[in-house]
């Protein structure tokens, strides 16, 4: 009989958990001889709590695979994104907080500018404002009509962005984007990608051609671009899998939409990053999963700042030490990518985490950086090994075999 | 064309390999900044073999889950445990020196104590001593018929335990344990998980129901409780995968058990572990590769006796020191799994090893310890690997590919 790791494995009781995502953390020093962003901060909570921590760095899809922000979290919640991939359209549609039913076809929407001849002179239609962007959304929810037998969601997300969601029997998600991510061209068509998906890609191409008409009187928001077309599949919650109660404190929604893929309650959307925390305090009791996000180091890391990203860290710094006077079984600390200011994106590097629990062979003299944690006792492994590693500190798995 | 490695690439000669396992090696720290067990014994045999050697830390089934014992020794034998699983019926039929036989189904029995209204006051019927043990399977052997066109047997283990193996044609082992692991209640009846084992169910509950009637002049051992249905199915051997004649030399029968499940001559019963080396040395030239399994230093970390266990290392140093005085070609002195003191139990931790061979990159001023191993040249790996390193500072690997 073939054995489910760690599923099989899980059981009912056990100690808390925290995993707290400073998201982009791992980083890269700006000279080969010098320091990462994460080494050059000065941070005595995360330092000290390393000192006493089990250290690695983990890999997130595969050795110099760059993930997105989905499967980095997927991989970290414990599901293999090479397995589990999220479709872009699915993950707005969750993080908008939509509610998505088996089978729904989502797309994400860029409010767009074409000029008299159709073709494109704005691929963000001069970046409108979240409320322009709900009067355009309301715009198409009243003249554009669901083509027969389905029906169609038109949700706001921020700017120029929003997504659309078509609901009925035997569509597929198979087909191409229709933004040709360059101006001075016309969107493109739909196109299906196989055979199954040409009666989803005319469909489609339909609701595209209405919403087109329907916003013909915009001055700048004329016309959509379609990116990320994606089916949604119901994930096993964590709940089933860990037997563990989740909840995800996360400011940017759609961290929460992944959290919420995976069956975390994601209701709360805090105002702060030291809101998240309070949060966390007021909520600790109800569950044994909490995940917590933090945004801005990714944030400065995609700037391109490398001080302000050690800022970012800085700043966190005392958050996560008031995270650990709460006192988890199991404190995790890490990021679900790299993003080096260098490299002003998301990165392929392996990134540092650590587990604090009773149960650790911490470096004397450890701290939390990327060479410590490549010296560390977890070594680099797949970040879906992570959870596995969460359970186990917090005696939640049993024995394999006898 | 699918390469299956290592097995493809297996040379017939090369160097003589000792696997020697201090079951449970690897331990933790009793306080985050002290040492661990192995750390903190004095032990100038390992250090010093360990300063001349390749080291690393291995992990037997995936990060976070801990292995019994069963699929400990198959991954440090190069048998993936997920894929190898071994039942705990099968590996108690091995550990008596049973012979099995394809599609033998096996299972462990516990003596247990029921009432007038057949609900169980013990589960262990009082734990009997080994001599009772043998006169209350000699009954059952005497009293209990095999089903019509199966053989029946019955086997003594040590105190209220007994195998039980079934032999006959179309046998499954999706069956439930009949042990409810708590007294105030009946045994449970045989339940199948599966339709296709439902006869075999039936089968089962017959000689259950008999073994009833046989002990029921038993003041104490009047019922038996099944745990750990498993059918036997031929594993390939390792002189087949690897062109190796091996030894176990090993005190405990579950030891030799699992070596004999993959073809190692396990005949010999040493008397100790000075008894071990010696029968190592006499049959040094007869065989390629010994096994030696000690099996102290598990059962002092079982024992939650930090100080014991430090103790047990440092007893068994000079006979690892004799061992190298063999001069085998490769010797691997490593564990199956971690069992740190204070967790009392085997662990999930990653398990110290060295491979001393002329072929490695040894640290300077490395000792044997797990600090010492996680920086060391091996890194954290899959055990399952460890027999490629094995054969491969043997000299028995050739290349792959031109």
């Amino acid at each position: 009989m073939a054995v489910n790791i760690p599923d099989d494995l899980v059981e009912a009781t056990g100690g808390k958990i925290v995993l707290c995502v400073l998201d982009g953390l791992g980083g890269l020093p700006e000279q080969p001889s010098g320091k990462t962003e994460l080494e050059s901060a000065t941070k005595p909570n995360l330092d000290r709590i390393a000192a006493a921590s089990a250290l690695g760095l983990h890999q997130p899809v595969a050795p110099g695979v760059t993930p997105g922000s989905g499967p980095g979290h997927l991989a970290l919640f414990g599901y293999d994104p090479l397995r589990w991939n999220i479709g872009r359209g699915v993950l707005s549609a969750l993080g908008v907080g939509f509610q998505l039913r088996e089978g729904d076809l989502a797309t994400r929407l860029n409010f767009a500018s074409v000029d008299a001849n159709g073709n494109i002179t704005d691929r963000r239609a001069g970046r409108p404002s979240d409320d322009e962007n709900k009067r355009l959304v309301a715009k198409l929810r009243e003249r554009v009509k669901a083509p027969k037998g389905s029906e169609l969601f038109f949700e706001s997300e921020k700017e120029h962005r929003a997504v659309m969601i078509l609901r009925g029997a035997g569509l597929h998600a198979d087909l191409e984007d229709t933004d040709p991510q360059e101006t001075g061209v016309a969107p493109l068509k739909v196109k299906a990608s196989t055979r199954e998906a040409e009666s989803t890609a005319k469909l489609v191409q339909q609701v595209l051609d209405d919403s087109r008409k329907a916003l013909s009187d915009e001055s700048k928001a004329n016309a959509l671009l379609a990116r990320g077309f994606a089916a949604y599949g119901r994930y096993p919650t964590m709940q089933e899998r860990y037997k563990l109660k989740c909840i995800a404190i996360a400011k940017y929604p759609m961290y929460r939409g992944v959290a919420r893929l995976v069956g975390m309650d994601a209701q709360d959307e805090p105002a702060s990053d030291e809101h998240s925390v309070e949060l966390m305090k007021q909520k600790w009791d109800q569950y044994d999963f909490h995940f917590v996000h933090f945004k801005a180091v990714d944030s400065r890391g995609e700037d391109g700042d490398f001080a302000a990203k050690v800022k970012a860290i800085e700043t966190l710094d005392p958050l996560v030490g008031a995270i650990e006077k709460l006192n988890p079984d199991v404190l995790i600390v890490t990021g679900d990518h790299s993003t080096p200011s260098r490299l002003r994106a998301h990165s392929w590097h392996p990134v540092p985490v650590l587990i604090k629990s009773p149960w650790t062979r911490p470096n004397q003299g450890a701290t939390f950086g990327e060479r410590a944690c490549a010296a560390g006792e977890l070594g680099v492994f797949a970040t879906v090994h992570l959870m596995s590693l969460a359970l186990a500190h917090a005696s939640r798995l049993s024995k394999f075999g006898a």
